[in-house]
């Protein structure tokens, strides 16, 4: 990975960022639903017709994985890693096999610590979109950040 | 699963509801951040050391694919299954190898749908506790719930 990692300092409300593609793949969404959401509707094609997804949908968690591993390799260069604290998830419309997805982030707010002078809060809208621009995911998390000073290498 | 399953019309605040237990793994951890999460305080317990989290700790999403596994399997009893439309999450405090989780849930809200008479949103607040009993995760979740004439077998 050759971005420039971002440090507290370095943030403003405003400024977005956009990760590459992946594509989410039948094998993968019943894969993490039998592991963790084993529910028919991520399982099985007949079942998930008949349920309100109308079709096979993945585990809304697998959607916030698949993001989770975009934003990490590409979407949101924060110096000192990714630690999100929480947030705020929505999912207007499941998640399918063959979408082909992308996230669209956008710094909402920047809040140095009260107490750690040598960190600070992020907020980040997160939305994820597939092939047609529809927005899978919304997740508004809470992400810490470094100032540059307390990475600096010992 | 032998459980009896819980309509619209079932749920009250205040209702709480226990989930099973699960093991928490090394190889589970590193497995998760390897394919969702490939950061080195979730990979490498070295790193993890010298990291903010002081030793490796389980990626969040994995944290809540665990969850969303003990609320699916035993811990809420919704008719027509789990579905998510969004909430609120926060991780107080790392997912460590070792740990032994269970889920409490507590029905917070039951608001019928205003404009799809046989169905409605049920807000449930769903806390990971470790096996000190710890909170890791507080899911506050609005989950879709229908009532009894909804899911009449056909």
């Amino acid at each position: 990975m050759e971005r420039e990692l971002l440090y507290l300092e370095d943030f403003v409300a405003g400024q977005r960022f956009t990760s590459g593609e992946y594509e989410i793949t039948e094998q993968g969404i019943r894969a993490f639903a039998a592991e963790f959401d084993p529910q028919p509707f991520h399982l099985d094609e007949a079942a998930a017709k008949a349920s309100v997804f109308a079709g096979l949908a993945a585990s809304g968690w697998h959607t916030a994985a698949v993001t989770m591993r975009l934003l990490v390799t590409s979407g949101l260069p924060f110096a000192g890693g990714l630690i999100g604290l929480g947030g705020e998830i929505a999912w207007p419309r499941p998640t399918r096999p063959g979408d082909i997805v992308h996230v669209e982030s956008e710094i909402v707010d920047v809040r140095p610590s009260r107490t750690k002078p040598m960190q600070g809060i992020v907020t980040v809208r997160n939305v994820l979109k597939n092939q047609k621009g529809e927005d899978l995911q919304i997740f508004t998390a809470k992400i810490l950040s470094f100032r540059r000073s307390a990475c600096a290498p010992s």
